[in-house]
C-alpha cells in the first residue's frame, strides 16, 4: 500500500470534513499517507494537492463546508481529462482515490476507473439524498435539520400574520429534502417531483382557500421542491395570488441548506463511512460505493448508484399525505412513490 | 384607573411576547387589569379582545411571533374607524392603551390619539429599527443574528465553492438590518440605501472582477438591502454574472428574519419597555413612544418618531467601508450617513 | 371504537408533542376521540384528564417538553392504583391508552394491562435510548446533538486555554448518549458503562499524561456518562488533576439534555409511531410497544423491551475506539458490547 | 511606526478572534505588520510568535475561542517576567502591544508598561463584564446568550415535570451574566453577589414552598452566580430540598458559557474595538484600555478598569425585582446596586 487520495467534488455538504478526518486517522492507524486535491477533480488535473495529516483534523469535523474545497467540473468528462489525472494520482504514488461527493462525481470516478489502475471509491456526500444503493447521504440529514429551523422561523411569523407561504427547498430533482421537512415542519402541504400527477394550480387554489375559510386566523405552508415549478415559488405565488385572492408569499431558502454545522447523525455517519472507505481500500476493492442500508455499511457498484433512480420512503410519503389531508383536503395524489 | 388594552399591530417582531409580559405582570403589581385585541388595530375595531393574565405569562417570553397576533390594516386610517376603535375601548372601560409596532402602527396610534380620551402609547416593535427616537427596536437584533447565522452558512458553501453570493437582507427603506449583518458577517461589500452615492454595476463588477483575480479560490459576499436594486438581488445576479463572466448567486434571506426565539437582548429590551410603558400610563402620559436611548428609557412624542429619518450609526459604516475596503477596494462612497 | 387515551410519562423527550399530534391528528381521521391525562399515571388515577382537539395540535410539534406534562410515579406499582386507574379510564368510555415513555413506563403500562380491559400500547419516548426492541427511542438523537453542541462549545474554550475536560452526559444506566456524542465532539476519550473492564483511574491519568506531552497545546476531552464513576466527574476530575498534576475540569452537561427543539429525525420518528399507535389500535393489538426496527415500524411485547438489555452497537464502538486511538494510546478494551 | 503585537489573555471570550481581525485589516491599511504570540503573556516571553497576515483573517470572526490561544500566567507579576517580555517585544521591532482579556491581564498589561518603553493598550475580553469604564466586552452577551438558551431548554424539561432548578451561571465575583440570563430566562428569582443582605436559606425555602402551594404543576428556577453560595449550587440544592421536602435539581451550567459562535453584537462591538485599537495606537496613546460608553469609543486609563468596580445596571435589577416579585413573593432586597 502507498498512499491514499481523496477529493471533495460537486456541491459540498456538511459532513464532508468529518469524512476527510476519519479517512486520515485510520489511515494513519495503518501506516498509511493520505494526500488531499484542492477543488476535486479539477485538483487532480492541476495537481493542487496537499498533504493531510492526523494532527490537521483536530478541529474539523465540526465545521461545514469542506477544507479541501470543491468545484463542478464538467470537463471531466473527457478521456484527456481523465489521463492526465491518472498521470498525476501516479506521480504522488497514489494507489486509491476516495471521492466523496454525488451522481456526477461518482460518474467521474467511474470515468476515471477506466483510464487508471488505482483503486477508485466513492462516498456519497450530497444533501440532496439522490444516490441510489445508500439509505442516506453526508449531510442529508443536516440539510433537513437547516429546512426545519427555517420553516420553523416561518411559521411563527405566517402564524402571527395569518399568511400563506410557499417555501422552496432544494433536492435538484428529488424529493427528499421536501418531504423530510415538510414532515418535520407540519406543513400543510407539500409539493415534490415525486408524486404524480402533480396539483393543478387550481387544485391547489382550492385547497387554499377552503383552508382560509375554515381556519382565517391560521397559517398555511407549503413546502415546494426546487425545479418543480417553472418560474420556481416566486411565480407559484404570485399565480396562486391571483388565483385566490389572498396574498400567497414565496420563501426560498437557498444555499443556506448546505452550510452550516454537520448534525450528529451526519458527523457519525461520515466517520462511518470515511473508516469503511479506507478498509474497503484495504481490501482491494475498487469501483464502489461505500453506502449504508438499514444500518449496515454496503459496497455497491459505482454505476448502480446513478444509474437507478433512488425512491421516497413510502411509508414517509403515507405519513405526510395523512397528516396533511387531516389539516385541510389535499388533492394530492400518490402513484409511484 | 380602569384598565390597559395592549396590541401587537404591523409585522411582527421577536421579543413581542417579552413586552406583553413585562406589560401584563407589571401592571398585575399595580391592581390593573390588561386585555388584549387580537390582529393589531383591526382587532380593536373588530372587539377580539382576549383577557391576559398573569398565569397565563409563564412561557411566552421565549417565543418569537405574537400571542396577541397581528395584522396591517389600513383601513385605519378613516375617522369611522378611530372613532369605533374609540367606542370599543370605552365599553371596555379601558384607560390606555399600548401599541407594539412600527412606524405604520404609531400612524394610527397617534391618528387613534385624535378621537379618544384615553391614553395611547407607543412602544417600539419591528426588525427593521427605522423608527427615529429609539436607539433600538423590539426585535431589531435577533433579526441581525438570524441574518448573521444565515451569511454564515452562505459563507461555508461559497468558500468551498469559490462562489460570489448577493445576499439579500430585509430593512423596508433602511440599512440597519444590512449594515450590521455585513459588518457580523465580515462581507466583502454592503449596498444600504443610506450610502450615497449608490455604486453603478459597473463598479460592483469591477471590484467582484478584481477580488477574482486577487483571490480566486475565495468566496465572495455583498450583501444588498431590499427594495435597493430594482428587481431585487435575482436581477442584480443575473447583471452582474453577465457583466464579469462569473456566476453570481443570489440569496434572499427573506421572511426567516422575522421568525425565530428573541436573543437576550430583545428579550431585555422589550421587558424593560413593557414594564416602563405602565409607568407611563401610571404617570398620566399619552401620544408618546417609550423608546431608549444610551440606555436609558426616553418618551418622544409620537410624530416624532415617523416624521424625521433615523441616520445609521456613521462610526459603524465607517467601521464596515474600512474593514471591506481592506479586503478588496470599493468604489462604494459615503457621503450624507 | 369509542376513544383512545394518552399521556407522557417519566423523564420528558424533545419529539413528544409531535407524537401527541401524530395520535390526534390521525385519530381524528377516523372519526376517533382523544383525551390525555396530565402527569403521566398519576394523571390517570386522579383523572386530571384534558381533551385534545386537532386544532390544538397547529403549533406544538416544534416544542420541547410535553404539553401533557409528565411525572414519576412509582406507587403505579401497587394493585389499588392499576385499578383505580382501570375505572377512571373505563369512566371515560376509553378503549385504548397510548404510553409515551421509558422502561418505568412501560412496566406501569404491563401493569395496567392486568387490571384493565383495554387495549395498552406503549410509544418509546426517552432521550436515553436503553429499551430493547427498538433501534432509536424519542428524543434520543435531539439529546446526542444537544450534547454535540456543548461539547463544541467546551472545545473550543479548551482549545483556547489547552485544557483537558471531562464533560458528563446523560444516560441513566446505558452508554448510548455518551457513544454517540463522543464520536459526534471527536472526543479523545470516553467512558460508557457497556466497555468492560472499566478503565483504571491510573489509565485514565497514563493517557492523559502521554497525551499532554505529545500535545502540549491542545485540548483533551473525555465524555463519561452518569452513574458510572462514583462521585461523578467532579470526583474523576479531582482524582485525575491529582494523578496527573495538570487541572482537569469537570463539565456535568446536566438537564439541558433534556430540553430543545426536536431535530428532524426526531420529529419524523415521533409522527410515525404515533400514527403507528393508531393503526395498532385498530388492528386491535394490545400490551405492545410499537417501535422501529431498521426503518420498519415493529410491534414488540411491552415486557420483551423492558426484561432485556439493549447493547450498543459494536461498530460504532469500534468507530470510536479506532479513532480515539488514532489521536492518543488507549487502554480501553471493549469486551461484552 | 513600526509593529502592532497582540495577545488573548485570561480566560477566552467570544469575539476575540473578530477583534484580532479587526486589528490586523486596519493596521494592514496603515502598511503596519501585526503580529500575535500565543498563549498571551507566556507566549511573549518564552516568543512564542505567529505573523498574523491580513489573508489568515478571512474566516476568523465567526469562530469562538481564540486562534491566538490564550493561558493564565501568574507569573507575569514579576519584574522578571515583565523585563523579557520587553526584549521579546523589542527583539521583533514591536512598537505597540494589545492585549484583549479581562482584569487579571489588565493589570499585566500595567506591569509591563512600567517596564517597556512601547505603547500598551488594553480590549475588554471577558464573558464576565467585570471591568470598569466599558458598558459592555467583548464575549458578554454571547455568554448571555447561551445561558438563556440553556435556562429555555431546563424551562421546558422543568415545565414538563414541575420541578424546581438552581441554574448556576457564571461571573467570578460579578452578577453581570446571572442578573442578564435571569431576566432573558424569566427566572422566579435570582441570586447574584451585589444583591445585599442575600437571602437566608429559610427565605428562599419559604419561598419555594409557597410558589409550590400557589403553583404545584409549574416550574421555578432560580438563577444563582457562582462563587455565591459555599459549596455551589449543588450544596444548595441538597440544603432547599431539605428545607422544603420538594427535590430541588442543581444545573451549573459551566463552560459551555465561553464556548460558541459569537452572536452579531459580540462580534460589531469586537471590531470596533480592534479598529479603535489601531487608531489610538497610531494617536500615541499607552496605558489606556478602549472601551464603549453609551456608544462612543472611549479610552480609560488601565488602572481604573480594574481598581474599580462595576455596579450592576440598577434599572435592570429593578425589572427583575419587578417581575419576579409578581410570580412569587421574594425576600431578595435590593441595597447598594
Amino acid at each position: 500500500m502507498k498512499r491514499i487520495a481523496v477529493i471533495t467534488s460537486g456541491g459540498d455538504a456538511p459532513g464532508m470534513n468529518a469524512c476527510i478526518r476519519a479517512i486520515v486517522l485510520t489511515a494513519s492507524q495503518h501506516d498509511i499517507e493520505v494526500i488531499g486535491f484542492r477543488h476535486g477533480f479539477r485538483g487532480i488535473v492541476e495537481d493542487l494537492n496537499q498533504p493531510l495529516h492526523p494532527n490537521d483534523m483536530r478541529l474539523v469535523s465540526q465545521r461545514g463546508g469542506t477544507i479541501l474545497l470543491s468545484s463542478r467540473y464538467p470537463q471531466f468528462k473527457e478521456v484527456d481529462a481523465a489521463r492526465q489525472a491518472a498521470a498525476v494520482l501516479d506521480q504522488h504514488d497514489i494507489s486509491a482515490l476516495v471521492v466523496i461527493g454525488g451522481d456526477g462525481s461518482f460518474r467521474g470516478a467511474h470515468h476515471l476507473d477506466q483510464y487508471w489502475d488505482g483503486q477508485v471509491l466513492g462516498l456519497p456526500g450530497t444533501i440532496d439524498n439522490d444516490l441510489a444503493g445508500t439509505d442516506t447521504t453526508i449531510g442529508f440529514t443536516t440539510a433537513v435539520d437547516t429546512a426545519m429551523e427555517a420553516i420553523d422561523r416561518i411559521r411563527e411569523t405566517a402564524e402571527a400574520m395569518a399568511r400563506v407561504f410557499l417555501i422552496e427547498v432544494m433536492g435538484r430533482h428529488a424529493g427528499f429534502i421536501g418531504l423530510h421537512s415538510a414532515i418535520a415542519g407540519s406543513a400543510e402541504a407539500m409539493l415534490v417531483p415525486e408524486l404524480e400527477p402533480q396539483p393543478k394550480l387550481a387544485d391547489l387554489a382550492d385547497s387554499i382557500r377552503r383552508a382560509r375559510q375554515a381556519f382565517p386566523d391560521s397559517s398555511y405552508l407549503i413546502v415546494v421542491s426546487e425545479n418543480l415549478w417553472p418560474g420556481g415559488v416566486e411565480e407559484l405565488a404570485r399565480q396562486l395570488t391571483q388565483a385566490t385572492g389572498t396574498t400567497c408569499h414565496s420563501a426560498p431558502l437557498g444555499h443556506i441548506q448546505r452550510g452550516g454545522r454537520p448534525n450528529a447523525a451526519d458527523r457519525i455517519l461520515s466517520m462511518q463511512l470515511g473508516q469503511a472507505a479506507v478498509h474497503a481500500v484495504l481490501d482491494g476493492i475498487s469501483g464502489h460505493m461505500i453506502g449504508v442500508e438499514q444500518g449496515h455499511v454496503v459496497r455497491v457498484p459505482l454505476h448502480l448508484t446513478f444509474e437507478r433512480d433512488k425512491q421516497l420512503d413510502s411509508r414517509l410519503v403515507d405519513l405526510q399525505l395523512g397528516l396533511q389531508q387531516l389539516n385541510f383536503a389535499s388533492n394530492v395524489v400518490k402513484e409511484s412513490a
